[in-house]
């Protein structure tokens, strides 16, 4: 493998793109040589991008398009791409690449869900199913030998990011009654992507705090389901909340659950501490309560944990920035695993405070 | 009873106090004639409110203090007060108030338990227990009769309103189980008051969204749970988890229930709607989920209901702005009910918009 | 002239329409009669402006359209009309309204402007110019005498009303160099109405400022001009920045100019104080600077003077809540004055804090 | 000098302070080795900057006292010291390590103005005049060749770097009168500190804009002239405006200035560029705006101008971060040139964006 490889991204213009080219560029290993956006083809990425504008290698580079046709001729050109695709759209990419031998790193729902038949009725029909064997889910703490040598990885998504990291440790070990997991999920603005609508528009959403999609229609429920069942063994069914909060970045996700007799929070970060042992995820300790102010801009998750004494009710907390941890610095993480690299190679792991 | 009555606000420099300055400006049956803050006596209330300046009779109004032997005096002055002081220090005052004939409306803690014991376990030692039993509950739907001519007022907290106007109608009605209730509550950081500190300070808060006094820590338990039980019948327990979001206004309160066999949200909004009738809080319609900013500045709150189907799980959830509903102008409309007027009788009921 | 007069607005749709609704609803002489939004017509104005639900006559009124043959038609329902439109659909609204004996409150610009020359310079072909003639402009305290009994009312823009409150006592008093102006102004995102677009995007939008349309660009340049021109009773020219600041509601502007030798601040506000005088404008007095947070949601202005000795500067400052004293606000008060009613009746004088 | 040199910081506990220890973490010839925070010690990192926890090397740091006498044996500890300490305790400190042979770059005001006699009317008798003569004026591409092997180093303000970067290349082309120079500046409120206060408070500061400090009262003005005058050869005297904008990181300034006749927005484009080839500011293209979140958590400066025709005034535009490049980021530049790296080496230079 080459000293530095070199990296494309696909779909440079959304938020994941951006914070792509961000991480990218920071990261000794990677070097990126190739960026396209389908809207935004033939303009510069400074023009696209003002925050790389006077960074001469980046601020000039073209903003190409990509048809899966060209995968062969791109594969001369890069040795990893990310996707930041809409779905369907980037399996038809992925796959491409992928047997075009280009190590690729997806951030679209595509490669996530293990069963193509949960795909369909939640995305519909599936562009390349026969791929989703291939893929590993690009869950660095939770699928770490998985991800060794992996070639496609679907790297997860911001809310699920956060439900599984608190609650994956609990079920794993036992501690909590799998049949019962509700989670409060709070996320920032960013989290709803770059198309302007208005339930982004500034003055509606300033001041404004809303649940959406709830009662099981948002459609992360069944990838947090699967990686759950697969934490517990048994099949997990979760009630999910989510809101949308007046901030940029972050997401904060509490989860409820009934703990087991005896069951402390002591055994939780302990669980928790041994399952992350070696990744960037952060468990708390007693009496620290999270907050995403804390994780701006970082690749590290934070977990916490607390029981209400009075109900036997234990609360599995997480915070992230659904960008980076949430979304384009847990790519990377993962393409570090998958590379032979320690997970925090070329990742911010100090958060930008305030 | 006069034709419009003199009132005073001891407590005027904290929000709740501003926002009752602003609200009893605008009431047709109220005349601002005295206000009061400890801190800030000898100042003009155009110095510590500077949203004042330019009204000529509010600006140079003179802070007092106010002493509880200082009551008769101050009973010829006014006829209803309004207290917006820290608890003990409120009870103090209210007692000499109400018995020197004056008409108390306490926006503090101390007058809304029942029980003195349960007082003393949440604030300490109750400085006027013996009035505990002429304290009317200031929560007008509920109270309604009870408020009728009532001359000591406990006007409920913002977080508390927010947990029993979605989940009363259905314990009353019978139709979620009252063994299991959690309390998800978002708010705003002017519910935190006006003393600065780190947990508000901009630059820490804004971007910042985390969860405080969770797992049974928070006081306000006591008061949501004796509400509860008084809707219910029995003793009711709750799970509560408040939160602290970007956002001046504003509390989302979603509340976790399951419901009975057979419940739909449609049987829950008509529980609600027959409960509220006259009142001045609007049962949001099937498919419209709450949002902060559509009752910010009303005295209006919002409630609504869904029911994640696979899970059997009912969301009980009540969006209000805080310092008006969950403070200042419920404390108001609970003084409508006792005068006898109409509950909106000088409130806003349409909320700033944008 | 009727005890209440029952209004019309044309445009509820965005802000400044959603503004008059809480505006009107709480004005003792007007009753909102009727709603018109051309692309949200047939909806019931609870559905497109929720902070109305639960007020049942609010809630259901339909949203109809408004087509100018419509007017006599409308006139037999409405005796005043707010009109909340684009410019040069507003004129031909207003036109025929005007014409057909209702009372016209226009919030477009499309009455703003003198002379039809500059219109058309800045908008376009006028479609009515004849009408300018008959227009008032709709500043009260700058054209009280006017506006008495006034017919078609021109309600000034934000922008305007925050340059030329702090200037016109100092032009009319000579106070300053008439031949140097710059305003920087700083608006809230609410500013840019409802329509979603990437400058008005949350994710981009918090966190960032920027100028926009400087350098003489913006559209209200020319009706800055016209009316500081008006109160020097010479020609001035400004140089107008604009920018968008990360909060909903809210104007500061700070205008630069040269004082006269010997001109003191105390001076200016004297100038101010007198000019202002039954109005709804405050001067803030010395040593309190202005802050937008002091004016939201509420019909006042504040100005406020200081002197920058070492360079002879004088800033002559103002705030203001845009969509209310700069727009749904001011245009009811100078409905007060043309009806005769003193300048305040029925509009929100105590800022809504915090 | 060693491969990698060993850093303390000494006032670790504040904004600038964390935003040295995420940049350092993150520089390649950087170690962090030592933190200091008077009113903090005997803490971990972690538990004062909760953006460490689970790094381990760092949130396990033990914050220390510092004083004077310890230079000796902290010189032996670490190579380079950042102070972002209070003036005059600063300049105490700075004194110590320098006499000892640390390499210090202070942050404070202390080293800053050229005149002991100017600090003195500013801030009090400077603790260590006789060393203003030593210290280089961190400003790298307005000092590089002075900073090159300097051993005390004046890290510039924010709202100074803001002032400067976009009048100095004018001034030292002779393309504006400087006789006439107005900065209107805002800033995000993480500026005014970590210390909790009225002005700082969330609720009134968001969606409050307000000026401060206005007409020559900032005491940053003397350095801002200071700057000018060297870049002008001439004493320059400014207006200066500085505000406080409702987000948390971020400046912009307007600087006002009388253009020469015949003197372009692409000359005063081309003096810039010239001027900081090779540096870290990022000359904006013509028709680009500036926007503060383009260059949020980055080391790079955005210039960029504007001329009104009409009036013949020039608007030279600067956004940056006012704790990144406007304080600890362009530190590490400054130190970067002196020790002969690339100016960019180790820092940030894509903006963190949304």
């Amino acid at each position: 493998m080459a000293e530095v490889l070199r990296v494309g991204i696909i779909g440079a213009g959304g938020y994941t793109g951006a914070e792509l080219v961000r991480l990218v560029h920071q990261h000794p290993k990677l070097k990126l040589v190739m960026v396209a956006a389908r809207e935004k083809a033939g303009k510069r990425l400074g023009e696209v991008l003002r925050g790389v504008l006077g960074i001469a290698e980046l601020s000039s580079m073209l903003l190409e398009t990509f048809e899966p046709e060209q995968a062969e001729e791109l594969a001369r050109r890069i040795d990893v791409v990310f996707l930041a695709l809409p779905h369907a759209t980037s399996a038809r990419a992925g796959k491409a690449l992928f047997e075009a031998g280009v190590l690729v790193v997806d951030l679209s729902a595509d490669f996530r869900l293990r069963d193509a038949e949960v795909y369909r009725r939640t995305y519909g029909e599936h562009p390349a199913a026969e791929l989703l064997s291939a893929a590993v889910y690009g869950q660095p703490e939770l699928h770490r030998e998985e991800l060794k040598g992996a070639r496609l990885i679907a790297a997860p998504g911001c809310y699920v990011t956060s439900a599984i990291l608190p609650l994956s440790p609990l079920l794993k070990a036992g501690l909590i009654d799998p049949g019962f997991i509700i989670v409060d999920s709070k996320s920032g603005v960013s989290g709803a992507g770059r198309s302007p609508g208005p339930a982004t528009h500034f003055a509606e959403t300033a001041e404004g705090l809303r649940p959406y999609k709830i009662a099981g229609e948002h459609r992360h429920v069944p990838e947090i389901e699967q990686e759950l069942t697969l934490a517990a063994g048994r099949e997990i069914r979760v009630v999910f909340t989510p809101h949308l909060v007046p901030m940029s970045r972050g997401i904060l996700s509490i989860a409820y659950a009934r703990a087991h007799a005896g069951v402390t929070p002591d055994a939780c970060r302990a669980a928790a501490e041994s399952l992350y042992a070696g990744g960037l995820v952060t468990v708390l300790p007693e009496g620290v309560l999270p907050d995403t102010l804390w994780v701006r801009g970082s690749a590290r998750a934070h977990v916490a944990y607390a029981l209400d004494q009075r109900n036997g009710m234990l609360l599995a907390m997480c915070t992230l920035d659904n960008l980076a941890r949430g979304a384009s610095a847990q790519a990377i993480q993962a393409l570090n695993v998958s590379l032979g690299f320690p997970d925090a190679t070329g990742l911010p792991e100090v958060a930008m405070f305030p």
